[in-house]
């Protein structure tokens, strides 16, 4: 059985992760008989937002406890994640991406990486273990990276596929429904919501596109290993 | 186009919608070809609770505020459904529907109904509407129906099965991706997580056939009118 890790990053796509990524990403792994473990990191959310103002909150909310409501409380701290259990890695998108497992929401390319999140993407691309990036996750992912010239989708966003460029990334224009595979650093992209009002649908079979090819890149790197 | 409104009662199992069950609802509602509107009473919380250990937190949130980030911001408040315009009503579950909706948790079937949620049943009922209820909902819409021996499924829950029978209803054991089908009362329901424990891919197959038949019934009763 393919052993994958889901890394969330809260609970709600303005100041977390979002939420149908994240449940479409577990839905799809079950259905095609991945294990799931969830990890998120232990910290405090850089915001919360109002979802129906969009406007701030004050209040503080931590990020580990809130994607534990997306968990169903089977979550366990990032820290906690160790590459060596796994075949591969799942990072679900949202602002909590850009906010909490980073700040390329308010850095862009000059973003600083959760160290603890970091360590994560630099054991899974060591150990030669595939990644799947939703959403803004393929920006973050190629800041975090150590691997050479990550080709990734964010749909078709001039503003982060610049910075994605500017961080030694490729950047491919896709449709929300269509996946953009770099078999050379084994990673695979969809945009899912980084167009706002995608229809769930396409959202969902570019997420399942993702899971598709992270297990198939897993099932082709266990039989070399 | 079928015009579909669904309910959300939160953001999280323990204390709001289930948020899986939410967002497969909205998955299988677009590609079923519906076109969906959310809402959620514009009340304050029963309680808040920490997903990882289980207990209540000192917080208050709002039912309408939190189950936006499931909504991505597109919903409205409860007392602005208006069943007329609308074929059909989809309600998922959690732990909000009894604690929220209603405080079937506390009180079983002496239940009390929020007021405009009871409304929105009644009127739905009363234009001939089908209603799909997922989770605990099958037992609280059996509490808020003014319909006649209403037959639905929460699994195989000995405690909440009786509480329907207690309440007029007709309790169907069924299993995690089964639908149990009254089409008397025009009403599909299935279990999902009342089994905390089922695969999401079971809770998906349940919750799949609930639209199905939801989409079913108002077709037919379309051609009838």
């Amino acid at each position: 059985m393919t052993k994958v890790a889901v890394i969330l990053s809260g609970c709600g796509y303005l100041d977390g992760a979002e939420i149908r990524e994240s449940v479409l990403s577990l839905l799809y792994l079950d259905e095609m008989g991945a294990e799931v473990s969830i990890f998120a990191p232990d910290v405090e959310q850089r915001d919360v937002m109002d979802h129906i103002t969009g406007k701030p909150q004050d209040e503080k909310r931590n990020v580990l406890v809130e994607a534990a409501r997306i968990a169903r409380g089977k979550i366990a701290p990032l820290v906690q994640l160790n590459a060596e259990d796994f075949d591969a890695l799942v990072i679900p998108g949202g602002f909590g991406v850009a906010k909490n497992l980073s700040d390329f929401a308010l850095k862009g390319p000059e973003a600083e990486i959760l160290p603890v999140f970091q360590k994560a993407i630099h054991d899974f691309e060591e150990a030669g273990k595939p990644i799947g990036a939703i959403c803004i996750s393929p920006a973050v992912l190629v800041a975090a990276s150590k691997g050479d010239r990550l080709k990734v989708t964010i749909g078709e966003d001039a503003g982060v596929a610049s910075a994605i460029e500017a961080l030694g990334g490729i950047h491919e224009n896709a449709a929300t429904d269509a996946v953009v595979i770099d078999d050379t650093n084994m990673v695979a992209s969809c945009s899912a919501y980084m167009r706002d009002d995608a229809p769930i649908a396409d959202v969902a079979a570019g997420i399942r596109k993702v899971i598709e090819q992270v297990l198939r890149m897993s099932d082709k790197q266990k039989k070399v290993a």
